[in-house]
């Protein structure tokens, strides 16, 4: 299966601790590599993992509060100084530009890479991202200012040629791709074989809804539905939902009801309150809605749909 | 001896590396703290330390690059969620207050504190701090943009009572106090004890500089003359010396000439170009021209004067 893949750089929240940064994560589609957020820290947790960073040309950030974002002008410094040229691609909502281009502008004052700003309508549940393999849609979330999650689609595949027909019909390399994109085969004594008989499906396609801070919002549920893997916030237990209410953020087990409801593959939770010094407590808050929930955690990689 | 210490928060230079990150130090001087640049990632390693974070009232900025000041809002917006109400006072070069205001205000809105901005000139060796212990002056540098060390230094002690003569002539604690600062003393017999003979001369006072980036520059010797512990930056060793000289940086023998011909107690060198990945090529270098140099390293405390 192509490589699909989420790597966690930070998955604490507002008050860093010696465990958990801000947040930040890696996600890894098929060699094509997106940054979504980056907390103060995340250059240097980068370092720490295998990415290679230079392969990163997009930033998806969900919201402009410190610990989701104040990574981004040391990262892009860095950038500047390993001689980047190719342009630099940061969605995020409204005001990225007015904030970040004078800070970017005054701490790298000669980079030789353009830095694009999208900034985006995160109301919206809108396509903003689009290639060859993939789409990128915003997900609309409610937070304390604006505030939008982002799900990764990818296309559907082609088809896969079956082996044995290969050696059977003795079809050359050459019509492969033919094959796979639905044309029949006349063999060498001039029999015609049906596509159908020469391949077997596309895999189906994957998806990953990253759910960055929100108050539980059951809106979103129609639009990460089927999703292969789902990263949903938990920052507090049920200890602590009038902070999650008051705060506008969710609560472990509000994330475990959004996966079961949206029938995902996987549920990966994090935003960690700094309240918790063991986080085991929101894992089962979560799996009791919702059995195939895992805890984010620094360094840690998640495949999607395996 | 009273406490006077320095701990490292980080001492790599514009590139982090897995092993250092950027600038930042503690200077406790009687249990005041004073924190020296604000690099990315401070606040992850403060918390690691043991400083008591909220001691902190004044922040020393040497320069506006970004591997020095990078982790300021992030550590200001902390202090905001700590609810910190004490005013944060924040020295450096022009600039500080355009720079970092909107980003504060931005990401802190609602901040419970003044946040005090105090901009310097650089090029000038001048008193910017004093109180009852201790005064702190700038050290001109020459750097890429307006750049500045700070020396911290402890004003002249109280003579010492001798403990034998408090026994000898009977003084009661009311009179320490009046002894230390000069009296003479009346026995109950009417014999008067001249000062000289109850006291032993004070401490001296010690000194510590901070030497921030800066190309080889003797004219601070003077300034620094007798300090009982230096920083100086050694981004680089004799091998690239032309990078030192293109970049307005020290190699470590220039460190090392420096506290040579300044005569003092202690270098401890930092600012590592992360091209070097063991130091001790540059610690071997500095320790040709000054003898007592050690490395400075991430969570690492050098005491002044012991």
């Amino acid at each position: 299966m192509e490589q699909f893949e989420v790597t966690i750089l930070g998955c604490g929240s507002a008050l860093p601790t010696s465990r958990h940064n801000g947040t930040s994560q890696i996600v890894n589609i098929r060699g094509k590599y997106f940054m979504i957020d980056c907390a103060e820290g995340t250059q240097l947790n980068l370092r720490k993992s295998h990415v290679n960073i230079t392969r990163i040309n997009t930033i998806l950030l969900s919201h402009l509060h410190g610990d989701h974002c104040l990574g981004l002008a040391g990262y892009v410094s860095t950038l500047g100084l390993l001689g980047r040229t190719a342009p630099l691609h940061i969605y995020g909502p409204k005001d990225i530009e007015s904030v970040f281009k004078p800070m970017i502008s005054y701490f790298s004052p000669h980079l030789e890479f353009e830095v694009v700003y999208h900034e985006l309508d995160t109301s919206q549940n809108t396509l903003i991202y689009e290639d060859r393999s993939l789409t990128i849609h915003t997900i609309p979330l409610t937070h304390r200012v604006p505030c939008c999650g982002y799900l990764f689609k990818e296309k559907p595949g082609l088809p896969h040629i079956r082996v044995d027909a290969l050696e059977r019909y003795g079809i050359p390399y050459s019509q492969i791709n033919n094959i796979k994109n639905g044309m029949d085969f006349t063999t060498s004594d001039g029999k015609t074989i049906s596509n159908e008989e020469l391949t077997t499906p596309p895999d189906a396609p994957r998806s990953y809804a990253f759910c960055s801070d929100t108050s539980f919002k059951p809106d979103i549920i129609p639009i990460i539905r089927e999703s292969t893997l789902l990263y949903h916030e938990a920052t507090y237990g049920e200890d602590k939902k009038d902070l999650a209410q008051k705060y506008a953020h969710s609560t472990a087990k509000e994330a475990g009801i959004i996966a079961r409801e949206a029938n995902v593959g996987k549920l990966v939770i994090g935003h960690y309150s700094q309240r918790y010094e063991d986080e085991t407590v929101l894992l089962r808050e979560s799996l009791k809605e919702f059995p195939n929930t895992e805890l984010a955690n620094e360094g840690k990689t998640f495949f999607v749909g395996q």
